[in-house]
């Protein structure tokens, strides 16, 4: 896929993606995200054995797009699998859960991943995951086809989740971005960014930002980063989720910050209001009500399109669609840092 | 408006309303309590910015309708708003928030407002809303004209809520139904009365009722005082909402009590079922589930007729209807004290 | 009735029941179990004054059904009602509940009666339900025409829940599962097995299974058993309910286990993924949003059908069906002990 | 050891101990029960390995004394040892832990057992102290020699602990008081008494009496059975534990009941202040500090002298003394039911 | 720093106790504050009866000293009771509490009140405690003759503790400070003052200050107002507990602050460090260990002496010793607001 | 058992130590590890301002004795200070915590220390402390002098406490054991290991150890390493605490395991029994009763004596003895992994 060169001043630094899954904002609609007409995009049974498919990470591969979906047994066991889409709106995900080659049995032997997202720095695609090592942390693995999957070091000591890597080196390290966590369903959390030489050895902790607002906003129970960073020029734009605490429990919606381009712990913007919360059945009803969690994002710098995958009432798979100016400018016009 | 003088004996002290919003029982319902079939009255987006319009008081003013709006914000902001309705069904309301005049920035200056209600004392309207002074309490206006709006001293010490007032003086001062609570998602509650004599020094504090029924009544944990108690030739008619605590958060009620007309903390009856509670999908399904949240009541003297306005699921607003007579003799056929 | 010869070998050791209410299972599905089209077969508000019914007991008496009702009313009290059905799809329910013969006011004054099982021992049918007696306890009581119940002594100290009776002396001793719980909404629990010479006292007491699977399957919180176990040529398949702690509330599922003939205290096998799982608007939304929760299960020998009558939501009744010789195979296929 | 028939009418019903412990109260001193002025009794490292020796049964033996012992390991297990003193002051206790004779390895095998009562029926010592089988519950056993311990089936379900025999049959039936309780550090607790044809199957529970007097009383939060019930001609004189919870924790101090001679779960009075409290460094300090136990009582029915082993901030014993008119007097003159 | 000599500048305003109760700093040491070498200078039991007596307040009153104390019984109630002493050291305490004289029943009943204090205003005592009226509350009364002492309304809606009384009216008003609290050991609160017409009616709340210094400070829980505060020529010197939560349960220590003369709810100075906290055996080893809490000051305005009250371990009575001028520079140099 | 010689075989590998503090064991004891007999070593106010002083790092330098201390000031704020000692008996600790030298504010502004380790590597001393960074996380930094203090880089992410290096490299890399931890008084904790190429980057995480022994052991709650581990011909000797939770909260003890000399994070042996546990008064009382909490050991290779310096209640310091030869066999024998 080649850089474009458009008429249009490109908001976007990244390659042209025309296949982009897109619908237009429904008519009489000023929301600056929607969603896709056809949610859930994946039902929660789509493989015989499945309870459920959500919180999962798409991106475009050799002209299609490919994926690490997480998808609950009906067990209820927590496992991430191999998936694909000709179109990014209908999906073949494999029923076996994706088996790691890895060297070390100290760290290979795992029963339990989730909430996967993928990125591509250089011509490797890296996968993050939470991972259960003697307590949730954050696991990681390269594939190069998406065939084979191999797993390397675990990148944090537990407690932690919602690791997120930026999609290339800055300042000639590797930078991720996560959540340290408890051993439970945590009441609370930040989100840092640590640095890296070798993908391995994590150091230079920097915190980027906290929950914030009391007790009663969207986000003043824990946030978390939700796909990979998109660079544009105005800096870093990153999904987040934000956790508000109800006498019935968390209620998960969606913001957006903009981070520094060469200090992406410094944050330029964020969102006071929310982008997407939880208001249909299908993200009010499921097996965690009321959730609405970004993992993954697709994004066309020619045109400026963003496709959002967000996972549904911690049961299904939504799609959502935002156009990266108007997206840029309702954060900075609704920013409160 | 000038009190009726009809054929019937009248229950209710007060004015007639010919005008009060109104829909027959539907057929084959024995409900002395029925929903509107309009239902929700007011929708969660009413106007841009709205995330959910709920928990709202509605007063007949000018031979129209006025009132005070919980309305939370996209970033979940939880503000007052100023509304009107010609009929009682179909609403305007501010997208502003209330902007309070106040001299003194010390209480003048607040960032939370929930749960409003309003309340005709001779030619003024008092608004009691929840209000965050270094915690919980209640906040305290006034308007004549629902224009202007002045902010008062609030009435009590943190932690209260559910402050409602009684629509004239008794034994010479003014009294006021409260729940002291704590700091968070209040695990208990009982209703308080206190009185004053200047809407601004509160004293002579008596307890009103207490939960009850053990671990498992639709009032078993807390309890709060709705709309402005109603004046009968019984007694004073507190409708008030009640909480159950299943294994998966509290659930919301709508009960009531006739109060002693005189010393108005003596209960005299008190529905042992409740009157209405969660059973549609827009109060079973919303940012908080399984919530009933009565604000306020319009009343015909004339005919009887109650309109009630409550919050559902804390996100929408429902009305309901019933007639004094038949709600009169419910509460003491099915009263536990 | 007598016992069936039938040609095809039956796994099932019981009666025939020619008229055990039925439905094939759907066109394309593939389910183990599946649902009836009709559910909820008992709605919330069958008869004046029920907030819910659910979590009830059904066996076959004298050529149609009897049962026992958990029936809350709109005071949301828990009350057990006696009940009857021609075919088992439509229930009449009497408004009161059971009224106890007892001799003993210790005992039988009490105030709290909830999810019962109906056994048929030799020609009476004994009934157990969670019971409050200075803590949830398990109470019993015994019937022989559906018409008279008697009060027996309580079974256990508090504090303990779903008590279920064996259909059937074994080892010379009464046996029975339960429990073992705490005051409130228990976030764990096990299931014993207990032995009794006399139906009064308990002792031998054995342990029987352990929720399991970490923090994140179906039963990894507690588990408990659901009807009267089925003898079968393979041991006693039980099937019961477990429970996984999301962070929004406690989600129950179906499961089953096959119990050693001679000593039910030993699993022979055990479902690692669940039968069913709240999926349906009526299992995920009311009172308690998202339980599924198996009391009674109708047999019929001859033809290896299964009828199991679940609660929905704690609001609803629902039914559904499975055939012995699948889910027994299923259940080995599947187990994990 | 037989009856005595002294010139006093006797209070207590059975045998003359003229070699019981004794100490007579300090000059100056009008408490009902006082300390032992060599206390602690028992150090907490009596004997090698030792951490902590308290909560202990000393019963009077072939004209010495034999008793059970609690004594913690430096590995801070839990575990119950044989031991003996020829005058109550000075005791002799085996390193090892009791090695229980039991055929059945699904009881047989523990790995906890604390806090023992001893009580002699017939010319058999019946031990019982707090198992844990899959939970807490009360174990059971048996000794003719203290020699040989013969272990028996555990007498309830978990969760319970505090199971205090008595002494004898009444009304043709064994009986056992205990304190269900559940997993952790149980912040409740009432005592039942149950039943038993045979001291294996139990039976006909009923409630005997529960903490009492709001938040801040010495018995608030939980209460248990201390030594085995002493008969006494008013009825059955019952010493137990009551627990407070303040700010920094459980506060353990001593009163008394008097039972009914023949239904003993009626409680005839009741100590409304303790007994006795932690007030000396040995009681306040330790590895549990502000505790004291009580877990045996000797008795002289022909002096009336008491004398009481009790353990002290979970660390030592003590040892305290009481003449039973004086105590009896006392429980009557300061009950409150 | 030398003793002040009568020609001084007096700090204090208000009169001279000549008798204070007095003891010069110990040699060596260069505290502020230090302890009475004879405490606890009132014993936990100094009359029968009496558990523990602490949190006490002590007054000049006709050339010797009276007060209100509270002790606790040994069956753990908590009541206030009157005392004396002639020379502030050694007390004569009524062995029964005080009886109010009451013409309310409805608040007339109670049965718990503690941590009192004692305010003399013109020539009328005032004494507030905390009260139990449906949740602990400020209760309030007078007594002129330390004989007969008469019961006011309660000062505040539940829940509430350490109401202390300004010694004068301010801006034509009485001024209380209050610290609310919620049901239990509350593990927050700030401190508050309200104002008063007629010491019935309250309102006019104004928040004062706040625990402070994030998780590990002596004052990082929660914090109430100690004795009444002292008119000083640089404001109102308050000394106040303060609370940490370590692992192992509440540390309560003491500061002191110093309020503006005219609007006492701004707050001048206030002690970073605290003046003193448990250290001796007889402040960490008690009913609840770890606990200094001021309830009373005695000052001389001629010296500059002032003697403090405060209770240990909630066990017995210390006194200590500071000279006003030296304090007031401590304060102000070891300020942090 | 007596001296040993030098002839004999060495087991610590490292230098000798001849002024390391010593004194012998007690006559009569037969302890492992015994007390100092001036103990508190450390007390709680050795300079102004101090609150108390322990769980500090002594090492030698330069022929005699330096370290760094935690002190808590009287403001009970935590911090770290520098000190010294001529026979390490007797410490001068500066009164102003050390001043770090640190080009970047983001990390090098902070508020808290606490629970500083030192360790040798080279010849440079690097100290480890618990940090405030968003959070308690591992703090590092390094003096060549005691003089200049240099902060580096935070090892980890939040939430981690009782960082401890190991004194040399170790398969080309740095290791470092922590504890990972919560935000609170963590109820949990295991101890791993983490590697560096740098002192600044970590990664290969590996697990240590567990708590263990269910949950009533000296260790069952959480464990932490202790002083730098001491190479031995046997394997690194690693000092720990325990935690037990008792149901007046946390006790700290202290026991030991031998890690493999290679691979560091396999356990070879560790003490079933406690070494250490709180016993004496300045042990069990103080600002956190019951806490014994080893944070240095000086060791001499020579004669194989080790002194442990610990905190002693967290407020005062202690210090232990032990002979290395005897502490490897006792630890070996009573070993349970």
């Amino acid at each position: 896929m080649k850089k474009t060169s458009p008429s249009r001043k490109q908001t976007i630094i990244g390659d042209a993606l025309p296949r982009i899954p897109w619908q237009d904002r429904p008519a009489g609609s000023s929301d600056v995200v929607w969603r896709y007409s056809g949610n859930p995009v994946i039902p929660r049974d789509l493989f015989p054995g499945a309870n459920s498919i959500f919180n999962s990470a798409v991106v475009p591969f050799r002209g299609q797009f490919a994926g690490v979906f997480r998808a609950d047994s009906t067990c209820r066991n927590m496992r991430i699998h191999n998936g694909r889409s000709q179109d990014g709106f209908k999906f073949e995900i494999d029923p076996e859960p994706i088996q790691w080659v890895c060297n070390d049995p100290e760290i290979g032997h795992f029963v339990e991943a989730y909430d996967p997202r993928v990125v591509r720095i250089d011509d490797r695609y890296y996968i993050n995951w939470c991972n259960n090592y003697h307590g949730y942390t954050i696991g990681m693995g390269y594939t190069d086809d998406f065939k084979t999957f191999h797993q390397m070091e675990n990148s944090f000591l537990p407690f932690n989740r919602n690791g997120v890597l930026f999609p290339k080196k800055i300042g000639g390290k590797y930078l991720m971005l996560s959540r340290p966590s408890d051993t439970g369903h945590t009441p609370f959390g930040d989100i840092f960014l640590s640095q890296s030489p070798d993908l391995i050895h994590w150091g230079c902790h920097r915190h980027v930002m906290s929950p914030k607002g009391g007790k009663l906003t969207w986000q003043c129970t824990k946030i978390g980063a939700g796909p990979v960073p998109v660079e544009t020029t105005e800096g870093w734009l990153l999904f987040y989720h934000g956790v508000l605490t109800s006498c019935n429990g968390f209620v998960y919606s969606m913001g957006a910050a903009i981070l520094d381009l060469d200090q992406p712990w410094k944050v330029r913007y964020r969102t006071k209001p929310y982008l997407l919360n939880p208001r249909t059945l299908y993200e009010c009803v499921g097996d965690v009500p009321n959730v609405v969690f970004p993992c993954a994002a697709l994004t066309d710098a020619h045109t400026g399109r963003i496709a959002i995958y967000y996972g549904c009432a911690d049961t299904v798979t939504g799609l959502a669609f935002c156009q990266v100016d108007e997206l840029m400018e309702f954060i900075k016009n609704h920013s409160e840092l």
